[in-house]
């Protein structure tokens, strides 16, 4: 079975895949007063219109709830989103485990990346990144998730030629 | 000095001011082959263009990290967004205080309520709801911040003509 190797999470790392989300290395400066300080513009989000449909496309705020994978995880699916963006951001600081490909086309097991993600990080999947469903780790754990609903397809499905397994290093 | 007592959030409670973004209550199934459980669109964010302005308006993320607030709190500004919504979910689990106004016009201090949010729920102010900056309780906290981003004026603050004292029960 094709196998990968998870790298721990970083912006550059994951910038062909979208935006990570974390205080880390982030622009920030205070507001109301000093008593807040903001972590700017982690992650813009997209939530385009289907062709030729009616003016439905919203951001929208969800909360997941996803059950612990354990490793290795077995890949054989991967998804995308043609119409938006799909941002997750731990709430229950657990770590969790990424798994994306580098391809507009069909995704191939040897196009696949994977990234361990702290439960101090979030990410925001860019329009069309094809990505795997949720991949909890260890324990049941809790995202926000703000991504678009709308008329027309938003979710392509593809099953992997051969499945890849994705170990912890 | 104007005083009033806050109140436990609840969805039915909040619903003048926007959306809570909680599970309790909220509707979900089971996607991802059952591995996850989304709990579904528990808000809808807003990014209106200013009139006359270039099509800049983004919906974006942040993280905020709130200093705390010992209760009681005085209240002495209030401010909106007129272009969009802002969604507040707290990632550490703790409590916090929110306190808005009912009232398109400029705040006065009878219009004012307030509402003690647990670590479990976020809130979403509508567009154009008047509210006190972010109130974090006890400790440091932070927060995913969903707003507005663009051209044009989206803050709008006002000074109460008397400060208003908000009590725990």
């Amino acid at each position: 079975m094709h196998s990968i190797v998870a790298k721990p999470l970083t912006a550059d790392a994951f910038a062909p895949f979208g935006s990570v989300i974390q205080q880390a290395g982030a622009p920030h400066f205070p507001i109301n007063a000093g008593s807040t300080e903001r972590y700017h513009r982690l992650a813009v989000t997209q939530a385009c219109q289907a062709e030729g449909e009616d003016n439905s496309a919203q951001t929208i705020i969800s909360l997941f709830a996803g059950q612990p994978f354990d490793l290795p995880v077995t890949i054989e699916l991967m998804e995308r989103h043609p119409l938006g963006t799909q941002a997750f951001m731990p709430i229950d600081g657990h770590d969790w485990l990424i798994v994306v490909a580098a391809t507009d086309s069909e995704p191939q097991p040897d196009d696949l990346y994977a990234f361990f993600a702290t439960g101090e990080q979030g990410v925001n999947y860019a329009r069309g990144v094809w990505h795997h469903p949720l991949l909890a780790l260890n324990t049941v754990s809790r995202f926000v998730v703000v991504d678009r609903e709308g008329a027309g397809n938003n979710l392509h499905e593809c099953r992997l030629s051969e499945a890849v397994l994705v170990q912890g290093e």
